[in-house]
């Protein structure tokens, strides 16, 4: 597109095409257009009506029962649930089935199929994980102990939806990317298949395994911490803007421990996800005045023989559209040079 | 999401999960929140401003010199190129080269690659189109024997770049949908390496081939040319809403001819094209008060031996926003059953 504003970055680099790391996906890395934090519009502080939000406390009527709460006890905290129609109100973290779920869970009836078309009931589950009982209080200014109810909110309810074959935990922030309420809140969607994306890094993963041996995740770890595309590092997780990154400020978290799924992660690796969730999501908000994101965990099927997979948490910043180019051919254009993000980013974290 | 407002289609059907004809991938047809045309918000009309346009008649020196101009010559129509700096102002369409280019036509210097950074050197074409003189002349619109050149342009542009791997012929319409000029013009986008989607497509296609002998292309002509999905048809032409759309209202266009690429289009199937173009785009602009969209055309790449493929043009409105769960998994959720969306499209096109 011929813009009419085009602030190029002082050391100007010519375009160059990169292919990620384990997947036949191609990026071109625009350098000679490259936009820096300051290139993306600055956003309006969205209006926030919490009175007539339905994830806010004293509301929950408008909302199914819950299907598991965080309740205070005694300086502790205890588990729970909505039950015979009541509805608690004095929980920290309560999530609920979706009232327009995408796939519920009842029983598949008919599964048609011909040459060309192939159908299934649409079944599965859609669950909502409200994160505070505070509307606003999204990743980068919640408590550090909140963020870590969530992680623990995603663990149990992961646990509890691994009957299907594959559990999809997502967050939505803010209308751009998908968001159609704005009070904190995460998404998960369990699936009676594996879908498209994991199947391809399965079998790229499994690929890789085949040919060297280690694993690709371990890999990557070892040879990014020390390129200009670290992010951020704790005892437990590593944050880097990948190689080919498909969005402009992308972020990739990775547990440091080999693990396939999220299942697996210990009690005191939850405070390091919490805190590794709570730094990166503040710095991009910081270096880009509060964007738009969208962010998904990619692990193993829940059934078993996947071990050789790595779990993974992928951050998808909205600032620029994916249009015509992109969506018909699964190449994509991105304006923002991972080692660019990246060091943005650490700047950002270092002044929080 | 939970949504204030669901507006539920009178029938209401349990939603669905289908697969594509050909690809492994797989949408959610969420039937129980069904959207109809009238569901989609109404969109404003652009602001126009003719006069800082690069696009239009007269302000030709803000763009690179033309690579193709169809210029009126005695009640015929002549191609020619600017030169000399200068450039025709009596054009009827022009194409240039895009001012800021994804891909530029430079020699390749370096290619590097280790176990996990792949990376070639951004080389290609990327050019503009400019459809109309007429600034606001999109293909709903414009007069169809304006359309007719923009498919000649289209078949030029993409013989001249048939040097290059694989070629992108694409269109974005609206800012929404990626658009950063209003004024009615295409892109082609030409590759040093066959893009993911096509590879996909292609892969889909061959397995289909070596196992039915047919081309799976001319089976899907055949079986939806009777299925409440067909939306269109004239002599050369078939436009129906696919079986497994990932996007409401998205429409394919496949000639009736087993043709790998639009290379091979006679004279008289251009003037199919155009029709099929000017009635399928005018029927969606009615039916959806002129959404925003992209299509782009999926071709064989240009070296010898795709003859199985099948060439055709995906056209994706864009009517929704494609949040966490289909960026991290590569299921859709698709809110408008496509048999809806044709319905829809066909009672628009009779009323035009």
């Amino acid at each position: 597109m011929i813009q009419s504003l085009c602030i190029l970055p002082e050391k100007k680099m010519p375009n160059e095409i990169r292919k990620d790391y384990l997947l036949d996906r191609w990026v071109i890395i625009a350098s000679e257009r490259a936009k820096r934090p300051t290139d993306f519009p600055a956003r309006a502080i969205e209006a926030t009506d919490t009175e007539a939000c339905p994830f806010c406390p004293g509301n929950e009527k408008m909302t199914p029962p819950a299907v598991l709460l965080y309740l205070p006890s005694n300086g502790n905290i205890e588990k729970g649930k909505d039950s015979n129609g009541e509805r608690a109100e004095n929980w920290l973290v309560r999530c609920i089935p979706n009232l327009y779920p995408a796939l519920s869970p009842r029983k598949p009836i008919t599964s048609t199929e011909d040459a060309l078309h192939t159908r299934r009931d649409g079944v599965g589950a859609h669950e909502v994980i409200i994160e505070s009982p505070v509307h606003n209080e999204h990743p980068d200014k919640a408590p550090l102990s909140q963020i870590r109810l969530v992680v623990q909110a995603y663990s149990d309810r992961l646990k509890a939806l691994s009957k299907w074959e594959y559990v999809s935990i997502f967050r939505n922030h803010k209308k751009e990317a998908g968001a159609s309420l704005s009070h904190a809140h995460s998404q998960i969607i369990a699936t009676p298949m594996i879908p498209k994306s994991i199947t391809d890094e399965l079998a790229a993963c499994r690929s890789w395994v085949e040919k060297d041996g280690g694993c690709p995740y371990c890999k990557i770890i070892e040879s990014e911490r020390t390129s200009p595309r670290l992010v951020f590092e704790n005892r437990d997780f590593i944050a880097l803007a990948p190689w080919a990154s498909v969005h402009p400020f992308e972020l990739w978290l990775i547990p440091k421990e080999h693990q396939h799924t999220l299942l697996q992660i210990e009690e005191n690796q939850k405070d390091s996800l919490a805190q590794a969730l709570k730094t990166c999501l503040g710095g991009l908000a910081e270096t880009l005045s509060d964007p738009a994101y969208c962010y998904g965990f990619h692990i193993a099927p829940t059934h078993e023989g996947h071990g050789y997979f790595h779990w993974h948490l992928e951050v998808y910043p909205k600032l620029t559209i994916q249009a015509g180019f992109e969506k018909s051919t699964g190449l994509y254009i991105n304006v923002t040079p991972p080692e660019m993000a990246a060091q943005s980013l650490r700047q950002s974290m270092a002044n929080m």
